[in-house]
C-alpha cells in the first residue's frame, strides 16, 4: 500500500512523459527536413542529428524513471493503438527494425522499382548535391558494416526476448500458482503482492535493457552514415512512427467507432508516434 | 473500407466471446472442486476433464473466427490489465507456463516447504483417497514426461516467438516504411492499408498456431496424469487465471484510481480471468 499511494496518477505521469517526447519528434521532423531541402552544411548536419540521438537517450531515462513504479503500463500503453501495441517489443520497437527501414528505403532499386532520385527530391528537394551520399547511394562497405549490425542486434534481442519469457513464466510459480490454487477467495496478500512488485521491477530492468539496444543500435547506424543519410535514416524513422501511429489510431476507430486517446493533438505529420522506427 | 465495415463493432464481439469464457470458466472451477471434494469416480473426473479441455478448443476456435476480422486487438486487449497484457504471448498465456504450475505445485516438499497433505486437502477435502494420486504425487515417469514435454514446448513456443519477430520486422520494410517516409502527409492509402490487413491476418494465423500449443499442450498434460491429477491441474490453472485477472485489475485501481472494464462482472473467484494458466 506504501508503492500504491506513492504511485498514484503514475500513468498520467508517463503518459504526459510520452506527449511531450511525440512533440519533440515532431520538431525533429520538421528540423531534419529542413536541413535536407536547405542542403546544410555536413557539420551542422551531424550536430542535429547528434542532439537527436540524445534526446531520444533522455526520453528513455525519463521512462525508465517512471517505469519503476509501474512498468506493466508500458507493454501495452493505452495511449496507443492496438496496432502499435501489436507491433510492441519491450515497451518499444525493435531495433532490428531500424535498420529493416535502412534496407527498405536504400534497397537495389531493381527490387523496390524507385530510383534513387526519389529520395534526393523529398518533398521537392532538387538542390541535393550527389556527393553527399544519400541512403540510396549506400557503400557496399556500409551496407556491410549495417547488415553485421543487424546480425549482433537480432542476437541481442533473442537475448532479451528469452529473458523476458522466463520471467513470464517465472510469475506461475510459488508462490503465485500456489496462492491462487489454495483458495477460493481471490485476495492477493502481501506475499502475492511482493511477488508480482518483484515481477514488475524486472520488467521494468529489461525495458531499460531494450531501451539501452534501441540507442545504441542507433548511435551505431549513425556512425556508419554519412551526416546526410543519418539524417534521412532518422527523419524516416520519425515519420514512419508518426504514420504508424495514425494509421493505427484510424482503423481502430473505423473499426470500433471509438475516439482513441492518442487522437488529442496534432493532425498528421505532427501527431504523436510511438512504435516500430522510433528514435 | 468494405472489411471495416463488416468488422465494426468487431472489438464487442470479441470482448463478449471473452467475458462468456470467464463465467464457463467459473463453472470449470466449481465443477472442478465438487468432483474432487465429492471424491467423484474416476471415469466421472475423466470426462468432466475432457468436457473442459474441449470448452476451451472451442473458445480458441470461436476467437479465431473473431481475430480474422481483428487480431491487433488480442495481442493486448482492453478487457485485461496491464499486468496481464505484460504477461501476454501471443493473445494468450505461455503453454509453458501450464507446465510451471504443475512443478510449482507438485515441486518437492523440500522445495516448496508445505506437505503434499496441504493438496489434499483444498478447501477441506479430508476425504481424499491417498491412492487416487494427487499431483504432489507424480511419479518419476510422470514427472520425466511432462519434464519432455516441456522442453519441447518451449522449443515450439520459441519458434513462434521467432516468426512473431521476423512479421513485425517485416512491418517495417515496403510499402509501409517508403510510404511514411515519402510524405509529410499521413495517410495510409490503399497499399498501407492492404500491406497492415495482410500483417494482422498473419497475426491471427500465428495467434491460432499458439492457440493450437495451447490446447495441445493441455491435452498431453491430461494424457499423462491420473483424472485426480488432471482435475487438480485444471483447477489450479483456472483459479490461477481468476488470481491473476482479479489481482492485476485491483493493482491497477490502486495505482491509476481507475475501475477497469474487468471489474464489470462477479467478484473474488467468479470474475473474469485471462492470461497465464488457462485451460
Amino acid at each position: 500500500m506504501d508503492s500504491s499511494s506513492s504511485s498514484h496518477g503514475i500513468e498520467q505521469l508517463q503518459q504526459g512523459c510520452y506527449y511531450e517526447w511525440m512533440s519533440l519528434q515532431a520538431k525533429h521532423i520538421v528540423n531534419l527536413k529542413e536541413a535536407l531541402m536547405k542542403n546544410d552544411a555536413h557539420h551542422k548536419l551531424e550536430e542535429l542529428v547528434g542532439v537527436i540521438v540524445n534526446d531520444f537517450q533522455r526520453y528513455a531515462e525519463k521512462r525508465s524513471e517512471l517505469s519503476n513504479r509501474s512498468c506493466s503500463s508500458y507493454f501495452a500503453p493505452s495511449w496507443n493503438s492496438s496496432l502499435e501495441n501489436g507491433l510492441l517489443w519491450m515497451g518499444g520497437c525493435r531495433p532490428s527494425s531500424f535498420i529493416r527501414v535502412i534496407y527498405a528505403l536504400c534497397g537495389s532499386q531493381t527490387e523496390t522499382q524507385f530510383s534513387s532520385q526519389y529520395f534526393h527530391k523529398i518533398d521537392g528537394n532538387e538542390n541535393a548535391d550527389e556527393s553527399d551520399g544519400f541512403m540510396s547511394e549506400l557503400t557496399a562497405m556500409q551496407l556491410g558494416n549495417i547488415n553485421e549490425l543487424h546480425i549482433k542486434v537480432i542476437h541481442k534481442e533473442d537475448k532479451i526476448t528469452k529473458q523476458s519469457a522466463n520471467m513470464q513464466e517465472d510469475v506461475v510459480d510459488m508462490p503465485i500458482a500456489v496462492t491462487a490454487y489454495s483458495r477460493d477467495l481471490v485476495e492477493a496478500g502481501v506475499e502475492v503482492e511482493d511477488a508480482l512488485d518483484k515481477h514488475e521491477e524486472g520488467m521494468a530492468v529489461l525495458m531499460a535493457e531494450a531501451d539501452k539496444l534501441r540507442i545504441e543500435t542507433l548511435r551505431k547506424i549513425v556512425e556508419v552514415m554519412t551526416p546526410v543519410q543519418a539524417a534521412e535514416f532518422l527523419l524516416a524513422g520519425k515519420r514512419l512512427h508518426v504514420s504508424l501511429h495514425e494509421w493505427g489510431r484510424v482503423r481502430e476507430e473505423r473499426r470500433f467507432g471509438r475516439a482513441h486517446a492518442g487522437a488529442v493533438a496534432g493532425g498528421a505529420g505532427a501527431g504523436k508516434p510511438k512504435r516500430s522506427a522510433t528514435c
